[in-house]
């Protein structure tokens, strides 16, 4: 895929270097880039430019925000006795999706992976703590994403978060709704066995 | 998808108004560039000012080109009695990877159209004309795409072209090398029938 003019090259180059993108799907992502008008093109490069500037994490919960408080911190109406542990602002907009969680969040940043070099100072753990120096937390859900990661993530979370006496739960492991068990993996069927409830 | 915060949201769009980009892409493009570093998005803004800014179109074939003539059309090892008429840009880097042909191009900027509002005054065939003036060129071969449209342009410009004495070729139609009978459609074969070579 040589031989394009050097500004086409480059954006093509720019495009290919976001994941999941293809250099066939780079080069017609591109083009259409070209081909648009100059005043859409304009904007795109202001879309981009106004995502790094103008986005911020939240003082309180680390999750992305415009102001100094995202806009579930900054709301006196939410439950400010329960913090969610996520991982990152994706699963905040999905939990958020959901319409049921009514308290706040904590945007770790990632997950632990030592193979990786993500260890505990690389999350927002230290600013977790921070939030749980005073008496109005009382619970913390753990909803860390079902990985090995994930799931180390919350161990380690649980160790340190014991001694402070808060009531710690993680999310429920099972099938998922609208799911067939033909299709379920053996541990999570195990998982959901062993998580049964009464009827 | 709703619910992120504005310069994240507007992003999004913007991705997801380029072509083939649904919605789960566009948020997962918009969150590596939000999370790219603040001069990775600069050079991204950059590449797509500069793409619309520092491309124009070849003032002999219409290609694309950072100079008043492309690097085809200024070289001048290259066969100038022979043009080789694409629909577009990509086009004439499909053939150049080639390696084979020597002679110039003219990009029309698209296939007739009349559905789409697409007509002769649409595309660049005025400038083709305009190049056919003194007695450099002796050839034409169509190279539009094998489609509806790319067929009806190509019967429009034999049309037009054929007063003036001109060698006009179109690309042969046939089964793509590495191809099996088994699966090629009965136009292709039919057309694999009709243009079949001596041995």
């Amino acid at each position: 895929m040589a031989d394009f003019v050097a500004p086409l090259q480059n954006l093509v180059d720019r495009f290919r270097a976001l994941p999941g993108i293809g250099g066939k799907t780079a080069v017609r992502l591109a083009f259409a880039v070209m081909e648009s008008s100059e005043e859409e093109a304009a904007a795109f490069a202001d879309a981009i430019l106004r995502a790094k500037q103008d986005i911020h994490l939240c003082s309180a919960c680390c999750n992305i925000s415009t102001s100094e408080l995202c806009h579930v911190c900054a709301d006196d109406g939410r439950d400010h006795s329960i913090i969610c542990v996520v991982e990152d602002a994706k699963a905040v907009l999905a939990l958020e999706r959901v319409h049921e969680y009514r308290g706040l969040y904590h945007v770790l940043g990632g997950a632990l992976s030592p193979m990786n070099g993500i260890g505990p100072e690389q999350l927002h753990i230290r600013e977790l703590l921070a939030r749980l120096g005073d008496d109005t937390v009382k619970e913390i859900i753990v909803a860390t994403n079902p990985t090995v990661e994930g799931e180390a993530t919350a161990m380690y979370l649980s160790k340190i978060l014991r001694p402070l006496g808060l009531t710690i739960s993680r999310l429920a492991y099972g099938i998922p709704v609208g799911g067939d068990l033909e299709y379920a993996d053996e541990v999570t069927l195990h998982r959901a066995i062993e998580g049964r409830r009464p009827l």
